[in-house]
């Protein structure tokens, strides 16, 4: 039995990002943070997938709410494989970028075809599949954060990117109970202000030194000397060493790179179906995210905008991908 | 006389950033742009120098309000030299990093001076001072765009950040009249969004193709091959190629490096007072500004900030500093 519960931010808790009470699931509702706790009711895989559709997870909370919402579906009367393969497509379609979560599903999936053919589906197969999932999600991310935390030095001045969750959270809460001290600088994270929203709040939450920094800043603090360290997350990591993360994140990593710091991402693994960089198609969103902030316009409605939503990062920039199992192993492609 | 009204967009205007009426100063509020046009009225320097350090005007503005200010004054009844001494150091010292405006203001202190000891001080020779030296600033500013305009090329994809002013403006002018094509990449420059709410709707309304993007987008389109040039203004340039600009410069000089993007910065003149970087003081401002954008708390009030308000960039980062009489030669100290 992992225990990760106590290295992370209220926000991280499994049953905080979300809960299953009789037959309602109840999501976390992001978007309302730091500045409401409130939750979003489901009550079948339709509205989970609109759910997660509008963004009321994210990051890693996308694969949590589809994991309960089998658990959701496996309470109903006369379900059979079916139901589970069509929430599959809905949940994954969700959010098509996010291919941990339709792995996941899938071999959830499979395994509950596998319960049907023989004979011996019930909820309760369900609740200890998902719950074996959890736990090796949660056996993954601290996997991660105990190779992480070793990069951390007392001193440190650790710039991150977006929300980087689990992993980021508990290399952090490692490196304290180590007597390591470090202050964090946290990029506001523009146009959607996760930095803002989730990870200095979280960090603040947790005991931790932090500041948050507008997007332009990280390179101010980096040639003052007060950064040494760029750590984020990664939406998708290529076995060539190249990473996909949030809109700029390439920025900070030229940066760093510009000054010698060391920049680590974490991974779940590597994503074996794309080759190299040609294969990533870079999502566009709704510019009216940039010409606005929290639905407050900051431009007049002559003004065009772009909002590319990530970054595709060459692996000369990153010093390390961690994965649970070590460092990944950069192949030429 | 020099003409450069056409290639400048509303803001810049002179009897728009700032014209007398009467017994009254009226000040364009730029902080009300691009959603409310209104204006700030001043009666006396005290009044000015106030409008001056609560942000009402910004980049050339604070200039021309003083320069006005001094025209409002010997309106007075009675007013002596040591008058326009007093406004002289109240004026000066309400944007104390501007030191083109305490320059140019002493030099017209020192002329005023004279007329008084000469027995040949009126309000008309004041008025003329000030229009020679708006004219000269107007002329200044012509040498510097005609110049830049010619590193612009046609298909060009243009960086800026913060609110370049009048050089970069007439430098577009200049190439749209040369049947240049060119798009525009503006940051929206938090925490002040000066791209957001001057440079972009000032650019759209001159016609100009437009995307406001937010400040960790930069890299995401040099390495998209969509940015090829990189041009600002400059708080201030040294002899030594080193300048000071608004905070996030030096993060995208540095990503312009890394795609061997040129950058031009414009500068009325190098500061032959500071020999280098270490003669120069980095402002730091209220960290609300981060916490907050227009007004609209964007973190949870547990959460520390900074707000380092300029960046210093390296001269190894800057392609061509451009004065009006031309690139400046930078010495080594």
């Amino acid at each position: 039995m992992i225990e990760i519960a106590k290295y992370l931010p209220r926000l991280l808790q499994h049953d905080v990002i979300c809960s299953l009470e009789g037959k309602s699931l109840i999501i976390n509702d992001r978007r309302a943070l730091p500045f409401e706790e409130k939750g979003v009711v489901v009550s079948n895989y339709q509205e989970a997938s609109q759910a997660i559709k509008d963004m009321v997870t994210q990051g890693g909370g996308p694969l949590e709410v589809a994991l309960q919402t089998f658990r959701l579906l496996a309470r109903e009367k006369d379900v059979n494989y079916s139901d589970f393969s069509q929430a599959y497509v809905s949940l994954a379609n969700a959010r098509s970028t996010n291919t941990t979560m339709a792995r996941t599903l899938k071999e959830l999936l499979d395994k509950i075809e596998l319960a049907f053919q023989t004979d011996t589906f019930t909820d309760e197969v369900v609740d200890r599949l998902v719950k074996d999932e959890l736990d090796k999600f949660d056996a993954a991310y601290l996997k991660i954060g105990t190779q992480l935390e070793e990069f951390i030095n007392d001193g440190d001045g650790i710039l991150t990117t977006c929300f980087a969750e689990h992993s980021f959270f508990i290399a952090l809460a490692l490196a304290k109970a180590h007597h390591k001290a470090f202050k964090l600088y946290i990029p506001e994270t523009r146009p959607y202000l996760q930095g803002a929203h989730l990870t200095a709040p979280a960090a603040a939450e947790m005991g931790y030194e932090t500041a948050l920094i507008t997007d332009g800043m990280p390179a101010h603090f980096m040639g003052a000397g007060r950064i040494n360290k760029y750590i984020t997350a990664s939406d998708l990591a290529l076995l060539d060493g190249t990473i996909v993360n949030k809109v700029g994140t390439l920025e900070n990593a030229i940066c760093a790179k510009y000054y010698n710091i060391p920049y680590y991402a974490t991974s779940l693994g590597a994503d074996i179906n794309k080759k190299n960089r040609q294969d990533i198609v870079v999502e566009y969103r709704d510019p009216n995210w940039v010409k606005e902030i929290q639905g407050v316009k900051i431009t007049s409605s002559s003004v065009g905008a772009l909002y590319p939503c990530f970054d595709v990062i060459d692996s000369s920039l990153v010093t390390k991908i961690i994965t649970p199992e070590g460092p990944l192993c950069i192949k030429a492609q």
